[in-house]
């Protein structure tokens, strides 16, 4: 289907809104760039962007968020930064994207929020689910692709891709804290069973790209 | 009456919360300083903060939000921003020095972000008391200042101090929104009767601080 062709099912405007979530090393970042390439060629007009950033104030909030060494930071404070990010890159990147028709694609959303700083760092799902609720409001995610790979495996990408103690300030902390997140990741399909579709995400890179081309296309007509 | 010796009225520890609102050039940072001196001579243990700020995290926010000549930033993105960094001061500032029964002076709080963000930006105040709800809770201020100057006062002030031209990005905006701005203080004490007084400004420093060490002794009895 050529973008724009059939309108939207999500009543804000004819585009299609796609994001990756899972936990570091699952392959968003690398899977993303395989969809954004495949559905290219295929004539639609794509924009891959990714949370926190998209904008220029967003990705500055980013570099605050991502920072190692940086002071504690009240879980609160930094569930808000991620939904202020949110707001500019909503307001200023993905929502035009979509009036225009595009497909946007995003590698990573406020599912991480709910992973990361619901699930891991104890916020509650009712104060991230207001603070979506007023931000994001009708922009939802038409579809959500959950990369899942055994923990080993995740590990075994990111040290190849990092370095050992490579990454970034989530990286550094505890093991606790990451099986709370990937717990977090895994009670989401539950909540939101029309929006979230979990992706086998081991195998080759072509293997995985193989499957999500597939979900797509199913879900989407894409 | 000296710190802790009585007990706190607002239900979150010992100590008082005092916040000093206005315009720009109205004599916050002048006042707050001078009612800190007074208090502190009275035998008070005293903690003189400000928003956006208080915390290496909030001054950091501080610095993205008053950065002049910063690409247009959307004023939800703005308001959670201001709400992040207000987070985080309260969990590792404000709250641990109402716990310890010191008299906190904030230089501008929730209030401004309703002045600035709502009646200045359009933000709705619904909003903006949701997120008040969710960060500030309970550590509701004791009592808030409301200093009032006429706008050729303040505008005189500004210059003397910064220069033509001088200040930050907030200054750079229209004379429509600093209109707004100061329509949206002025409402704020039917509002909120029983916490913000109007404190006139005008005058020398040595009379307005006398007024406001009236309304303290008074209505805290400091
Ligand atoms: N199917 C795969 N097989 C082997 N290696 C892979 C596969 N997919 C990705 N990788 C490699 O694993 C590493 C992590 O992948 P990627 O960066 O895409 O993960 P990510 O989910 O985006 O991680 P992060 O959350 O840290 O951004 C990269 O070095 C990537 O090249
Ligand atoms: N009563 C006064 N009479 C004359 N000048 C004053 C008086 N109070 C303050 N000033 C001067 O006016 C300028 C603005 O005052 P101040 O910085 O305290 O205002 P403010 O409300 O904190 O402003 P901003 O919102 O920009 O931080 C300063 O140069 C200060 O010295
Ligand atoms: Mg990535
Ligand atoms: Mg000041």
């Amino acid at each position: 289907m050529p973008a724009g062709g059939e309108g939207g099912t999500s009543g804000r405007g004819p585009g299609r809104f796609i994001t990756f979530e899972g936990g570091e090393g699952t392959g968003k970042s690398t899977q993303i760039r395989l969809l954004a390439q495949h559905l290219a060629a295929a004539g639609h007009a794509v924009t891959l962007t990714r949370e926190p950033g998209g904008t220029a104030m967003a990705e500055q909030v980013r570099t605050l968020l991502l920072l190692r060494g940086e002071a504690r930071m009240d879980p609160m404070a930094e569930t808000l930064m991620h939904f202020a990010a949110r707001a500019d890159h909503l307001a200023h990147c993905i929502r035009p994207a979509l009036a225009e028709g595009r497909i946007v694609l995003c590698d990573r959303f406020t599912d991480s929020t709910r992973a990361y700083q619901g699930a891991g760092h104890g916020v509650p799902l009712t104060q991230i689910d207001a603070l979506d609720e007023m931000v994001t409001g009708t922009t939802q995610p038409d579809l959500t692709l959950l990369l899942e790979v055994p923990p080993a495996v995740s590990r075994q990408r990111r040290v190849a891709r990092d370095g050992v103690g490579g990454g970034d300030r989530y990286e550094d902390l505890a093991d606790d804290f990451h099986a709370r997140v990937a717990a977090g990741f895994s009670q989401l399909p539950a909540r939101y069973p029309g929006r979230i579709v979990r992706v086998d995400g081991s195998g080759t890179e072509t293997a995985v790209a193989a499957r999500i081309a597939a979900i797509v296309a199913e879900r989407l007509a894409l």
